[in-house]
């Protein structure tokens, strides 16, 4: 049987990250990943939000992954809230310990991964489905179906599951308990082929919903609505969208309707695996852990338990220390439930609710945000990211 | 049929306030109470949070009603969070603008009201019961019981229902929506004769659930546990309480059990009424709002809806102006509602949770409280009171 150190299930960015990380200082990784890298990196179905914290940047650009980002993405000083038939301006560098975030798309920076993984020699299987993982908890062998239909086995010292937000490996850790949380809203995404409405990330709050204003580029749009949870999308035709995104901006900017590429329906749900680690096996990213698109999040969140799973390893292969694995789960959820707490706090604030006492609630909470900076502060230092944790330097170090 | 200028039913820190400040500027008042006056000074079921704002006690010393509340009151510079085993004080004056908030019993302050307002020429009819009002619209007349039994009426050009949280008249605003909300739990309040665990209040935050260690003086103790909403008083002996209360105080202080004056169980709820006036006709106080008692603003909050229509009886009165009594509901709702979030907030992060998602984000917020300092100032300059519009400043200048 085929043999390596550390086997990763998933090709997103929390398993390349992981691998690349790895690769990096010499332990030997296999990633396997059930799609093929044509739909990972050109599925319109994979567009995904593409807000990086401060540290996340700091982090792919440490691990050689950030060129193309660093040169395409855009550095965003700054998010617009618009309520009361005005715009107001959060900005990073005032609030945040001048930090800024950088928006580029979740798919491009996967691409990226992919492409200078395989050009450093790191090795993915594409199109290799994993069915299953035996021996878990002390000596993990992973079972994959080849794309020619064959099932094979490797053996691993450790395997990590970074399979998604649909994993199939959640249920190997016994007893894992999985908190969930629906969120009774869901958001209509539209790409399309136009200037955005601003230059920077415009959340609006409006008493038809919730919509927000982003881009994926200078001439690329990516807007949303909250709708109902129950909403189909054949009831939402071009026009009327536009028509709505111009009703919820409510004049404090233009929206410029152009061709759609893409338009899509998400519902707004939360999960948190506890605890992410069996043995010998890890859970990364949205396997572990679900937000609500609000707090821009998720990828993030993936880069996060990257980084501590990566220290984890290191400090095992490198000075025979277990201890950080002992640890992991407890390290990754504190940064974990921080980030459900503020995208709880986000869609909470954002969204109209049918309860008029919850709605009394959150429009008190909306002006008070514009007349007090306490929590502009808190909204900003979370929004670019909390990195206080020796963790986060010392992987940069460690990548120096 | 007598005749007055404001009646005002119900002689509670709301009704007594705004009888006050009216008789000040030669406003004619008649407060007509359903209570004896001693039962409303000394009945235990009378006790409440006795925690005054930094803008309660202006206002209070500005209507110089505040001599004995300045002498026997006690001034607190910060109040403490207790949790995961260790103390983390909240510093007023550093985190709100040199402010600090005073405690003093809300009976005491009841008892100075009634006492100066009699003195100084004011009347309030004890034990007389309101019946009705009758064309609150236009030209009220209160309909009431006297001690003897007897049905009279008064002519007033103004009422005023302050008649508590449980009135009887705030179904007299045709259309009032009245959004409530409970919280699935119930406070166990004790107030026993034994120094208190701290100078200062101590908010504890413990998987066993949540407990507030206050006081009415040096040597009156006033501590409260949370409890289920079915428990029953016969359930707690005393025992079991003050082994609770130490359980739950974690040992960042002592707890010294003392003779108990007093015991009762308060369910958790918030209600408020919408709009607050009809016509004529005004509800102010905990007729018009309940608030559950984490946030301490139950009098505050009084206090606020009397100096709003105050100001707007004034201008009114004094200058012919009714543009403020137009616009009291959106004037008193706008610190209604924050009181309300405050109260939520506060009472959702302190209080334990049975959904592990919702106890999950719990957690997190408490711990980024200790970590950062933008929440925290958000909590202090709640509780010590927003008092930044001109109405505050307006009122406190007309009455110097």
């Amino acid at each position: 049987m085929r043999r390596v150190q550390v086997g990763i299930v998933g090709a997103g960015p929390a398993g390349l990250l992981l691998a690349h990380l790895l690769h990096r200082i010499g332990v030997e990784t296999l990633v396997l990943e059930a799609k093929s890298r044509a739909y990972l990196e050109t599925s319109p179905h994979r567009i995904r939000a593409g807000v990086l914290e401060w540290g996340t940047k700091e982090i792919l650009l440490a691990a050689g992954l950030g060129e193309r980002m660093e040169r395409e993405g855009l550095e965003h000083r700054g998010v617009y809230l618009a309520f009361d038939g005005a715009l107001h301006r959060v900005d990073f560098p005032t609030l945040a310990g001048g930090r800024s975030i950088w928006v580029y798309g979740q798919q491009y920076a996967v691409r990226d991964m992919i492409r200078l993984h395989l050009e450093r020699g790191g090795e993915i299987l594409f199109e290799h489905e994993v069915l299953g993982v035996e021996e878990p908890e002390r000596n993990p062998v992973l079972v994959y179906r080849t794309p020619e239909g064959r099932t094979e086995r490797v053996q691993t010292e450790f395997a990590v599951g970074a399979d998604g937000s649909h994993s199939a490996l959640r249920g190997l850790i016994p007893g894992a308990r999985v908190h969930r949380r629906t969120y009774p809203f869901a958001w209509l995404g539209i790409l399309a082929e136009t200037r955005p409405a601003a230059e920077e990330l415009i959340y609006a709050s409006h008493p038809r919903g919730f919509a927000l204003f982003s881009m994926r580029s200078p001439t690329l749009a990516r807007n949303y609505l909250q709708v109902g949870p129950e909403e189909r999308l054949e009831d939402w035709p071009e026009a009327r969208i536009w028509e709505e995104l111009a009703l919820r901006l409510d004049g404090v900017a233009e929206v410029r309707p152009g061709p759609l590429l893409e338009k899509s329906l998400t519902p707004m749900r939360a999960l948190v695996v506890e605890p992410m680690q069996h043995g010998r096996f890890f859970l990364i990213g949205d396997a572990a852990h679900v937000v609500p698109p609000t707090g821009a999040k998720g990828m993030n969140m993936a880069v996060a338990d990257a980084v501590a799973l990566f220290r984890a390893l290191r400090a095992f292969y490198l000075e025979k220390d277990p201890t950080f694995l002992g640890s992991f789960t407890e390290e990754a959820l504190r940064h974990v439930w921080q980030a459900e707490f503020f995208s709880y706090w986000m869609t909470t604030l954002l969204h109209t609710h049918e309860d008029p006492f919850a709605e009394g609630l959150r429009l008190a909470q909306l002006r008070h945000l514009g007349e007090s900076p306490h929590l502009l502060s808190f909204l900003a230092e979370n929004y670019v990211g909390l990195h206080t944790t020796g963790r986060w330097a010392e992987t940069l170090k460690a990548l120096a």
